[in-house]
């Protein structure tokens, strides 16, 4: 089973709504069958890569007073749900996050390097916003030191990657992240309860489709083989 | 819709039966829908790096005179697909080509690569054993040539997404490549006829599940604003 999990990495709903599915995932009795993909969303995709600011400037930029009282609200919820949330860390462009992150995918190490920005990001409030921050990160995730400084200095590395997994996310109509997609099928929107995570992995997988195998072709075999069967004319 | 086709750059069912992928493929209706993904499958995962030989020489050594005869009766049903076959070709490891073909991957280049690949090997009997041979191919496929040949230096680079892809393969239970995979649920093994790839994509687009959308629970919307929903305590 494939779950496609769409979120940013300054996006406290993911923050939390992650480490619920995370729980539900570690109750459940198929994990080992459970392929775990990270999509890309960057919830401003426009912002300039030099600007850093105070989270609750921009929040009170954007909302005005009630803005940093959103957060402080959220807050409460990561604090319920045990996980360190600091509302005095800073936002900034996650575009270089995210190559990095699709770096990860292809070591195996992206949920070893989301989990490390999580941390970075809601619990320290440092930041993530530097190629200095980013890489200190990578090796954290055991990703080689050289490969990770070559794709964050060229700003085209995996740069399709990330645009595709949007572009994706647009199709499937995502009302905001996180945005969790089962076998294909099955989408839950949002950091619901972990009961809920819990309940769509047990419903994806018993109804899942019997895989079907259609009468077999020519093949090569592993044995180097490729022999033309009765089939060819 | 998601294809997955695992194959080797040197298999000739692979040559011929994506062939046959692509051209059922451009005869569907909902070809705009369909994601295609080459997945990695070493015919000879063994064979040293610097192991080049001629393939008549290679088949004579393992299945004695009848094993040429295999693949000149192979050659006569690539002519027959409208497909150029040089019995004359190279057989080696396969392993930097796969590499390669993640990274191009990473840039929506894959398909272009394949078919490169494809044409240099089989139709034009040239070497795709060496990695100056590879960096041209990745060129032509408008790939970064500095990228590429930082990829091709590094023998980990793309290693475990290679090896991720071959245990998949022998998890499916695939019996040998090529070996196709729609949405996860129907797999069509072998390089079977142009219609019954035509009849598997309309099945599986007619047969499709519908998307089932979980009540959303707490987003952070693309404006950046992350309320907490009253289904929050």
């Amino acid at each position: 089973m494939r779950v496609e999990i769409w979120g940013d990495v300054v996006c406290p709903w993911c923050y939390i709504g992650t480490a619920r599915f995370d729980k539900a995932l570690a109750g459940f009795a198929h994990r080992d069958q459970v392929e775990v993909i990270h999509r890309s969303f960057e919830l401003d995709p426009a912002r300039d890569k030099t600007h850093v600011e105070p989270v609750h400037k921009m929040l009170a930029d954007k909302f005005g007073p009630q803005g940093p009282g959103m957060d402080r609200q959220v807050a409460t919820t990561a604090a319920r749900e045990g996980l360190a949330y600091r509302t005095d860390r800073q936002v900034g462009s996650t575009l270089d996050a995210h190559r990095l992150l699709h770096l990860a995918k292809a070591h195996g190490r992206q949920h070893q390097l989301l989990n490390l920005l999580f941390e970075a990001n809601f619990a320290q409030a440092r930041t993530i916003f530097t190629s200095d921050a980013l890489l200190g990160l990578a090796q954290a995730a055991e990703l080689d030191a050289d490969e990770a400084r070559r794709v964050l200095d060229d700003p085209d590395a995996y740069l399709d990657a990330v645009r595709a997994d949007e572009q994706q996310a647009a199709r499937l109509g995502a009302p905001g992240v996180p945005f969790f997609v089962i076998d294909q099928r099955y989408a839950l929107s949002g950091g619901q309860p972990t009961e809920a995570f819990a309940q769509a992995l047990h419903t994806a997988w018993t109804q899942r489709p019997p895989a079907q195998t259609a009468s077999a072709g020519a093949v090569c075999g592993p044995d180097g083989a490729c022999a033309v069967p009765p089939s060819e004319p």
